[in-house]
């Protein structure tokens, strides 16, 4: 095995499920390649160090501009917030390093062009983290469609639901709250979970043609996680819902809210063709609902597909059949198909033009939002 | 059309359900015979009045006797207590009417063979009204047995689960609890629910051939309904469960209790076999689980029938696809098919030979269940 | 009980189920009236005589003008389609008649205003057949929100779901098909699946205040009912999606098709609130989600209430705790609350009024979708 | 952190699930203990090398005698097949090694009890790894129980279904299929999947006193999987059902198979008390359902407890809420049990003492089907 060097930048919940995938790839996957987890960088030195400690990364610098210019390191994986992926993956193109890139690509459509533009200058394979098409029953629903079994597409139908931000009580910023800080994340669940649904959307069917669309901010005013007597405006979309029509003609409805009571993690989408539909749902993660015209009339009926079968995308890699994977495999999978990538010298999907595709999708929807007309793309 | 008249004997809760089922079947079934609601009989006439007249009864009498001679009469439907079985259906054979007569055939399998006895002697029709058997999706697992598409058969699981005695405060017989008084019942839920049970199963896979069991009276004592005051001691079966083995190889296991929390009318089976499997639960009356080993290995999963499009079992008589049918469908699916038989002179099933097998299961569960050994049939 | 004299117009889908509610309703409902099945109109003779000697009606009159001025007919029941509702209605109304209308109410909402108008002169009880409001697991989930279980409305998520049009070679027009021509029914999937969806919505949260939205055309063109060999161009919209919002400020989002292969009636909906959610769907009719923050944390989890207990809306009148009812029954209750309210002199919800309100979104929404912007209401 | 020594005896499936528990544990659990993976043992050296460099095992050594003997190891853990526990337990008990065992504990309840006497004699720590004990939902289902919130318990209901073996081309014994050769396993799914079974009832509510059961070898022949050409008898039991009373008064059924058509891996229970219930399936692991008849009348209804909330058991060392664990992590959570216990000096259920005990059920199981009748315990 090829030993890669790989420097982690930011060592939140994004750092955590990354170096475990790191620790863990080789175990399960035989792969040319064996990632090293040489160096992880952060601003915070005492963090940094027990975040390392506890991963087993070999090295920290609280200087990332230093890490990424390091000629011993291969590989930049960018897990810090969202405003200074813009900053670090251009230093790190511009380095000629390999970068694994967290989802969304950039703050918006604009810094996401240039990063397009950086990595294409580079040359080099570049990966975004959109760790969802590597559960394998979402794989197995792109390999049904791939199959010719959907047929002609009419309805695309996505929502991804969470609750946790329901409490006025929740602060804003600082370390762990810094995705409702418009300044740091972005935008709200639109950047943070509708780029999971456009990306799965947009894998599965095709490009979207148009979007009109609504945004709201529930709570208007948050404390500061970070200076807990001050209380700011809230800026971020809690919630977005936006109707799409795609070029190849389906009609589609997309959702995401983080106030939906009772909906943990319901990152929902469903197809329905000519000859068959197709629905998952994540908080089944390991199942497949599948409905075929094809069956003989009385004994048609949506299909629970259990997608831990050793013929199933991934899953001969792991357990065996019946015996589930969670979480965090999703990581897992899309670091050994990027590792393989490398191999063969095929790029890996989601890469940052992909992803550029689904952060200009984004764009379209907040602007349809904010002036209230449908946005061509 | 051919009118057909009917005594109706009880005005119970299955006095009402059957007397639905007159009223209706002309309007969704096209047969060649009309039921005509003749005359009701009860031993209480005050209620029996008001029952006649809400459902439409020509004439009542309180002397079933006088009722089941009358020679105008082609049909008596017996809905009294188990008790009263063998006394009114012996005078109808005698008498020489069609019996429709509701389940359990009798207190007994020594009644039971009375009353086969009886009505082979008359070689009039005759029918038990294990209504389940004309739910749709049962209906369609067993056309799936009979279509060969499961092969041979590992295993029958079945449950049948209620929780409305729970309470001590519950009290015991009168006109509405006499299930819970052995001396009118019989037994428990065996004849009450397992009588079901078993003839799904046996319908489906065909006779049992050995049993082993066990019984519970969980709450001892209960007062009189018809006598607040008085607490008697509770003989019934509050809950029995049990194994089998049948003729034909297949393993089982059956479970019956009224002390299940949360589980209202959890009827349920599932049959295993070598190319598939079927699961059915009345709580979701209109869907079949089916799984078919035949299917495409990445493609396999349980399908979800929901059992309402025209061509499956009953529902090109009922609305459009899409639209359910509920509990009391089952009494009219069961008219519809008696009174096809009449017309056709093939008889109808369960009748009281096939309801008379069911009660020699439940006499050898009950002595299993006394005698702590397996008994075989 | 007095004696109501029904003239029903129309006896297709429609006719069949509400004749089945006229010859029910008194024998699950103790009610201060009894409706008399007088006199069946529609134009084709033959049919007709079919369907009045099905189902009962004493008389047949193929002269719907005729029969609504007859002095003994007191309330006129209008199944026939929606092009020719204004005119029926309007007579009726004129001629001082209860009126019970399907719905839609109308072809749009300049005819429904006319009739909104016109029973308001007449001062005569209405009443528009939207019976989904009468399944009790609806009713509940109302029961739910105005309990205050919700709280503050953050989403509403609704769509309902079919499948029966995929096919190129389902024709249109006629008497069964008339659903699909624009000119009987004044739109598609809007007037007949989302009339049902958004009168429950502005039942359960209150009026919308502004639509965008998007429609389709997936077939084209289809051969007429009636001409075999001619074709003509599909103007219904076949499936319809839209973003609302509602005056309260909760966001929402609807769908309707007839495209959505493996959903026969999905019509499902979704109320996030600040305290908790429901969710309901018609292909598990029974049931109601329900989830509630107010539950202990560990133990917190949606509940599958099963809406079959006798403190259960409507529930009280049907068998016993666990046994299902199904779709005819939601008429049945319809008739039972209209019927009540006669008797009452309440008004029954929803009246011409109330399903106006619905007509006029329905138009907003097709303008929104037409030219392509956000409509206001 | 303290390191602990750690020598594991086997390489197949659970030699990899417990080699990636020893990887992961200190990477999720704060623990005063380190496990060190030192030595590696099993016959074949090849396999047994390949093994260990892809876990990290520091050495390897076929000489498992040496091994356990080894005085730098701490603890020995137990892979080998069933019939090997007896001999290199009893060996690791002499050397004064703490023992961690796969489950079943031995052949039999005389072999298990050798080993009771065993480790009794050296006083040291010891555990049975019956993971699924650690399966959240199964914490969160005892936390429930032991919290009173069931009550008297009248129902347990079990069983343990997979349909890996229908085929009668797979072969036994050797590397991967000694479960189906009985000298080595020392009974079928008895022992391999109701041990699970009896070991979850009793821990949630007490012990069994009688039992009644049948077994089954469906497939009489296989052909041997190191000798293809030779078949040889199938000794084992495929399938096992049994009736059980608990000593507390509770009725029960189990059942297990390895021949129920598309049931993969469902490990199901279900506990009715008087005051609640509570239901688990292994394939959909991350759920349990959970009936409180203290819920008000008309919201009772089962709640879908998505076990992944920080205030759930185990789950505030995984990710963040809603997001899911899987199969492999029941063995971390046990490794940081058994580590937790071994720094408090309490002991980590179930020790051998605890999995003796159902090992005497398994036998009274096998022996009640042999003899055809009730045995006590």
């Amino acid at each position: 095995m090829k030993q890669l060097n790989v420097a982690i930048i930011g060592y939140g919940f994004m750092g955590r499920a990354h170096s475990n995938a790191y620790r863990k790839v080789n175990n399960f996957f035989d792969l040319a390649y064996q990632p090293v987890m040489k160096v992880a960088s952060a601003r915070q030195a005492d963090q940094l160090d027990a975040f390392a400690a506890n991963w087993g990364w070999q090295e920290t610098d609280t200087d990332w501009r230093r890490v990424v210019e390091r000629p011993d390191i291969d590989v930049v994986d960018i897990c810090a917030p969202n405003n200074m992926h813009l900053e670090i993956a251009s230093a790190a193109a511009a380095a000629g390093k390999i970068i694994a890139c967290e989802k969304p690509l950039a703050m918006d459509a604009a810094e996401g062009q240039r990063l397009v533009d950086a990595v294409a200058a580079s040359g080099k394979p570049n990966m975004v983290w959109f760790n969802y098409r590597r559960v394998p029953a979402i794989a197995l629903a792109k390999q049904i469609v791939d199959e010719g079994r959907i047929g002609r597409v009419f309805h695309y139908r996505s929502r991804y639901l969470q609750d946790w931000t329901i409490s006025a009580d929740v602060p804003l910023g600082g370390n762990t709250l810094w995705r409702l800080d418009k300044s740091v994340s972005g935008s709200g669940v639109t950047g943070d979970l509708l780029a999971h649904s456009i990306d799965t959307a947009m894998w599965m069917i095709g490009p979207i043609a148009s979007v009109a669309a609504t945004t709201e901010t529930f709570i208007k005013e948050r404390e500061l996680q970070d200076d807990p007597g001050k209380r700011v405006t809230v800026e971020i979309d809690d919630a977005c819902a936006f109707l799409a029509r795609f070029a190849g003609g389906a009609m589609a409805t997309f959702e995401s809210t983080r106030y939906a009571r009772g909906r943990k993690n319901e990152n929902y989408f469903e197809i329905n063709g000519e000859k068959g539909s197709v629905a998952f749902n994540l908080e089944n993660a390991h199942e497949l609902g599948y409905f075929t015209h094809d069956d003989e009339g009385h004994l048609r009926g949506w299909r629970n597909i259990q997608v831990w079968d050793s013929d199933h995308p991934y899953m001969e890699h792991w357990w065996v059949p019946g015996c589930s994977i969670g979480y965090e495999h999703t990581f897992i999978n899309a670091l050994a198909d990027f590792l393989g990538g490398l191999a063969s010298g095929t790029k890996t999907c989601p890469d940052f033009a992909d992803a550029q595709a689904t952060q200009v999708v984004c764009d379209a929807v907040l602007q349809a939002a904010d002036e209230r007309r449908w946005v061509d793309l």
